[in-house]
């Protein structure tokens, strides 16, 4: 069955407002087994019109968000009720349900507040408890090949309990599938390989596997979401599949933060970390501390910008920066080693490298990163890095690259 | 002109990704004086054959995104060739660029990013310096009736800096408008106080201005933007009356993040800061250090998220920590001066709070923050705040006020 969704709003299109009712109607649809297959923003005013007419050519299942309001631009009542050649009468129940939203909250009820109790013929009206625009439920076309319309407010709250109570109760009976067999989504964040890369390696994995599933690929945080559809009954053996297809890189099941899963996978080893940052700034242990209870885990952070700060804070020779440089490996190690020492935790992190867009040279261009690890009772390693992206980016990556290392590590993979 | 945007992308669909490229794109499309008609997702795959022919059709300009990806549901490229029935080629510039970007980085080329090379006959390629996936630019119809359509990549690091780069100057071609009288539209950046009381003071300063202007206000990055829409000629003056409203709590002209503000403010006059932070976790070390030029007025932060580093790296008493607790004006300023001590800097902010969900008492609730300020020379303060927020932006919340601090000791307003 074909579902369109249609934004009506000026708004949306001058960007002040970021669009969330698509994610959110997309996510709660496919749990009924139903996909978007079209999204459409007009603007305020008359042309939703044309775009309804449109829909209702192609789709069966139509809903549009905003125009109820009772500014003049609010028209989707009126140009739905042209579009389907209805007539439209004032509804007693619907003028009673705004007579007394606006008596409760003391605000005198405007004329205009009068258009939004405009009902076109034959439709069902969805109450709106959240505000004074109520929806509508509309059919059109012959029974066999019935189109539903669904005219839905446009702000959040309002939204969304009417889409929870009002609009899914209907399309399960539309659909007649209650308790039916439908398609679970799972996502799988992956670090470490590439998209390409790792779809190799997917479909490789998935190449024996016969039924009906659909993979996705999706490039989010640093890393790669892959995306697996399927009916139901098989979504567990195929995900073990996907996470088996490069295990070491699997960070985990749903789009959970890098951090988020060291974290926990420390408070679950009794660990602790510190670090030692350079060209970071701060961010690694600013995301480690994101995650609530890090303070179980996280006593300390040196953010050693200056080289006088890297020898006084963490020991690191001066001779050495003055040798090899500050970005280098054997900074890194003496970093993360001096961090180890000075602080008392069980694992340091330690970044240094150049995160322009000055201070770059032939030998350590721009992007150049070094990024150590040490751990109690093991050797300290350092690894080299090069992230070709503006600086705020390569702080992120370096800093999810440098997170990831200690999550192979707690996990003992490295 | 009608523009429409085209989206593809599954995962917009899914409510995997939230599409912020319409809001970008309205925004700097309305400062060449367009706006877009229209904007439709659609899912990965062929069906962007179908809604670019209905596009072609309706509209001048279209802008696709998405599905210029290496992997086998990446079609924009294919279709759109095939809906104007173009021939495609192997571009060998492109290859190369591709090649050098997989050598750079030491990873693998894979036959898939082949495909990412394929440009259809007369199209210009779109450079992408940021990823893989060139852009294209096609025109088809009468030349008198020309549509001109870019296709785009999806991930917002890569789309925008094209869309600046490349886009934007081939509209102003297309439209024939360098320097005619557009619409210009101004955002003016405001922190220390609310959307109504800043709405109040900027109405009665432009009370007496005539002429053809457009005021609007939108919450952001824990401040208020004041945004102006005018015709050109008088849009310094207002300018200068909307900064005017309310001058020690304007931070800056357009969308300056506060962190860009105060380094540049510290560079001009020649200071330094450090920081001692406990509940923010090293984010405003990792803002300050997110502006280029850092290097020169930061030197160390530290991380305390401890008491016993507290004590240690900040010389706090730790009878102070027993008497007042860790969240108290006492320790705010003890961390605050002990860091100006340690690092020599010229300015030093401290911060320590409880930013949730765990941790909270009945005198101090979760959200609650002290903030400390000291300045060579100058008596160390520290303010009280309480920001009811949600981990994340509670972290978010009270860096921006600690760096709005510093800014506005150095600017001299406090």
């Amino acid at each position: 069955m074909q579902v369109e969704v249609i934004n009506t709003g000026t708004e949306l299109l001058l960007g002040q407002v970021v669009n969330t009712h698509v994610g959110y109607m997309g996510e709660r649809l496919l749990g009924l087994g139903l996909r978007i297959s079209r999204q459409s923003t007009v603007p305020d005013g008359v042309v939703i019109k044309g775009i309804l007419t449109e829909a209702i050519d192609r789709s069966r299942i139509i809903l549009v968000t905003g125009g109820l309001g009772p500014t003049p631009d609010d028209l989707s009542r009126e140009m739905t009720a042209e579009c389907l050649g209805l007539k439209m009468t004032e509804d007693a129940a619907v003028i009673d349900a705004i007579s007394r939203r606006f008596s409760d909250s003391a605000i005198t009820m405007r004329p205009s507040n009068r258009r939004q109790a405009m009902v076109p013929e034959g439709a069902e009206v969805l109450e709106n408890d959240k505000g004074t625009a109520p929806g509508l439920y509309l059919t059109a076309g012959p029974d066999d090949e019935l189109v539903h319309i669904f005219l839905l407010p446009g702000p959040p709250r309002e939204l969304y309990p009417m889409f929870e109570d009002q609009v899914i109760p209907r399309l399960h009976a539309i659909l007649g599938n209650e308790g039916a067999n439908v398609p679970v989504c799972r996502n799988y964040f992956f670090m470490g390989l590439g998209e390409s890369e790792l779809a190799g390696r997917v479909e490789e994995s998935l190449n024996a596997v016969p039924g009906d599933f659909e993979i996705g690929y999706c490039l989010k945080a640093g890393g790669v979401i892959v995306r697996c559809i399927s009916t139901g009954d098989n979504a567990c053996v195929l995900g073990g599949m996907i996470r088996d297809a490069s295990p070491e890189d699997f960070v985990a099941e749903g789009e959970a933060a890098i951090e988020e899963v060291a974290v926990k996978s420390l408070v679950h080893s009794g660990e602790s970390v510190a670090t030692a940052e350079s060209c970071t700034g701060g961010l690694i242990a600013s995301r480690i501390t994101n995650v609530p209870g890090a303070s179980r885990i996280f006593n300390v952070g040196l953010v050693t910008y200056s080289n006088e700060e890297k020898c006084s804070l963490l020991g690191v020779p001066l001779s050495m920066i003055e040798d090899s440089g500050a970005v280098s490996e054997r900074v890194a190690m003496a970093m993360v080693e001096g961090c180890l020492e000075r602080s008392g935790s069980d694992h340091c992190l330690s970044v240094t490298g150049i995160a322009g867009p000055g201070g770059g040279s032939e030998t350590k261009p721009v992007g150049t990163v070094w990024i150590g690890l040490a751990s109690r009772g093991k050797k300290a390693v350092a690894f080299h890095y090069r992230f070709k992206a503006e600086r705020l980016y390569f702080k992120e990556r370096a800093s999810s690259v440098a997170i990831d290392l200690l999550r192979r590590r707690i996990q003992g993979y490295l």
